[in-house]
């Protein structure tokens, strides 16, 4: 097994502010090619630490990955850390500094002496191309192990680790064979879950299995490392198999996609088209949808009804439906998809109604919800009591609705 | 200056998917007692190199806080980790056995044997009362260095940090005053925000000014650190009022208040209304302004009308004026308004209008976008060209949306 470290330099990642997640994007690449981050530093445009942070993370892992701190200014130091880290010099290179000023002049601007800082690079190092920038990566071979400078902006630092970094790694690593299953859940608790499919993936290493929860949404992802496809695919299979079937219709994805766009290529294969009714959820669940790019041929439109006035006049909800049974209710969540549907002429629709809070307006607890759904000759609406503040009630909220939705899709109870 | 490091605990911040957002909550709250965070660590559930980890902080900073790893499984290693870096035995401590032995109680639960662990504490440690779970935190002070462990779920860190660790912090901390500043800014780029107040800013170290952008909405924090109130408040003064100056109507908040928090105290003060009318945003502006809690008394309600029929059906739109001018027009952003404004009754409305992209169906050029508002007696819309990919598109048009509806309560052209 390789290990890597990373390394992010700047001290606008050391605010309470910013963090680092160019690392995020680099442990996914590194892990597709078999290696594993091991540790990952955040440090400030500090020379002396920053030296100090290279030689430590040089004593444990077998490839170093340093972000950020290529620029032309004083801040910049990471260059110079490398260098002294490595005990090596800084040498110019005429060539860099001609192709920075070449930069300058396509864009009809004079190169700033002090961008002559970037031309600098650590001796023996090659050099990495940035496609998109001034700022050239290193490449440094040092005791069997490997040292990557990369630039910290994510649009100089994904082409350069793709064009430049991934072939040459390649080269120095192990033949692994890395395949891996990325489930989406919902309508259940993270601990629920990891109840129900602990006892299938606990017993295995490999493939390695992570769980990751946000407001009604899931992530499962497994992860299989072999020497080839099919011993990979073998044990995907031998793990995943058994989950997908505990998880049966919670699971709405196999490849990762999103809830909405599992929705939006249902509607499409359907030619159908659905509208939104959002009162507690004021545009969240229309904003979902429509996130998705070829939406507009499957999103017939919504109503954002936070008034019973609104609901009575733009959907139609009968006055006194509201005033038997309160605007919390079973009753006028259908009443709203049905208004929605009838006046959009859309093939479903799906409506919210219920206490967000902080407080309740309408006497039902903080966190009932009604969701409605109405298609040709059916309606129905479902209860539920979600936890957390306003804002984790509504994201639920629009999950559920979601899920109620897709579910009426496949068929499914 | 008192120099902090923060080691952030746990093999699942080690995946793509995931990474430490504690150390965000911490350095906040470090630096509003004048202690600065010199380098973050994230490290997995590997005791070696946690001790190593630990060992190489407690070189270099004089505050080492741990997060995370102290529940009661095998991959909990801090408790160890920490004890085997300092070189010091854990010794089991009955007291924090029997309370965690009566936490299940009370819940009517036993306790699992597996979590005795949580009773073993670094030898000489005090213990961190947990108000929230069965983890007790370890406050550890070893060669005048301060060592704290902190549980790694924010429930159950947040408040034992404030109510266990910051008066432990303040005895042992110079007396130093911080004071802030948090502006909020839109309607520019953050290189010409940075242009245009980095003159200012850039002559002092105190107060320190941080920038942070993302779509169509900039925060600028200044941080003074001071001997008194009096001189802390006379730096902020000193560059933050020039800054007010040069940002005018651009500032829409003055001490961190969200747009859709300015823009709901300035309807409550107006006892006035807002609907809105959505295309291309799809939700996302209603959804903005409902996530304040109170909002019911402000949002009149609104309209998601991605197709040209409904926008003639719901918000009577002209559909000559649709021929006419394309649905990407100032005339047609009008009519949606006003039509929004007069079919809910509401002080005002606005509308957005536009090609999110990736590709363009109305013939406009994809980020090309119309803002329409209305009000009792005026009417109008503004043209603007957003930069980036679909989601970003519609997140600048959102904060641009609500910048015009800011500026017509504030009566500011």
């Amino acid at each position: 097994m390789v290990d890597a470290e990373i390394i992010a330099v700047g001290s606008e990642l050391l605010t309470p502010q910013r963090t680092d997640t160019n690392s995020l994007y680099l442990t996914d690449q590194l892990n597709g090619l078999g290696v594993e981050v091991r540790r990952k530093t955040i440090v400030g445009d500090d020379r002396a630490r920053l030296t100090i942070t290279v030689r430590e993370a040089l004593v444990h892992a077998d490839i170093v990955i340093l972000t950020g701190g290529l620029g032309p200014t004083e801040d910049d130091v990471t260059r110079d850390a490398v260098a002294a880290a490595l005990g090596r010099q800084l040498v110019f290179r005429q060539d860099i500094c001609d192709g920075i000023e070449e930069r300058f002049r396509v864009r009809s601007r004079k190169m700033a002496e002090i961008n002559r800082r970037q031309a600098f690079v650590v001796e023996g190092a090659e050099v990495l191309d940035n496609s998109a920038g001034t700022a050239p990566g290193l490449w440094i071979e040092h005791d069997s192990k490997v040292i990557i400078l990369l630039p910290g902006p994510p649009p100089e630092l994904k082409p350069m680790f793709e064009t430049e970094c991934v072939s040459r790694l390649k080269q120095r690593l192990p033949d692994v064979i890395i395949r891996s299953r990325f489930y989406r859940v919902t309508g259940m608790t993270e601990s629920d879950l990891d109840m129900l499919i602990a006892p299938v993936y606990k017993k295995y290493d490999n493939p390695a299995t992570t769980v990751l929860a946000s407001a009604g949404d899931i992530q499962v992802h497994l992860r299989a490392r072999c020497e080839t496809v099919e011993e990979a695919e073998r044990l995907l299979a031998e793990v995943g198999d058994p989950i997908e079937e505990l998880l049966g219709a919670m699971l709405y994805s196999r490849n990762g996609d999103s809830h909405e766009r599992v929705i939006g290529n249902l509607l499409h294969e359907r030619e159908a088209t659905v509208a939104v009714a959002e009162s507690l959820t004021g545009g969240m669940l229309g904003q979902r949808i429509t996130a998705i790019s070829g939406s507009s041929d499957n999103f017939a439109g919504g109503f954002l009804v936070y008034t019973n006035a609104l609901k009575q006049k733009l959907l139609g909800v009968d006055g006194d439906l509201i005033r038997e049974y309160t605007v919390v209710s079973k009753e006028v969540a259908v009443a709203m998809a049905e208004g929605a549907r009838q006046r959009t002429g859309a093939t479903y629709a799906i409506s919210t109604t219920g206490e967000a809070g902080p407080s309740s307006s309408s006497g039902a607890v903080v966190g009932t919800v009604f969701i409605g759904f109405a298609a040709e000759g059916h309606s129905e609406a479902q209860r539920f009591v979600m936890p957390g503040d306003r804002s984790r009630v509504r994201g639920f909220t629009t999950n559920a609705a979601l899920d109620l939705l897709r579910r009426r899709l496949l068929g499914l109870d």
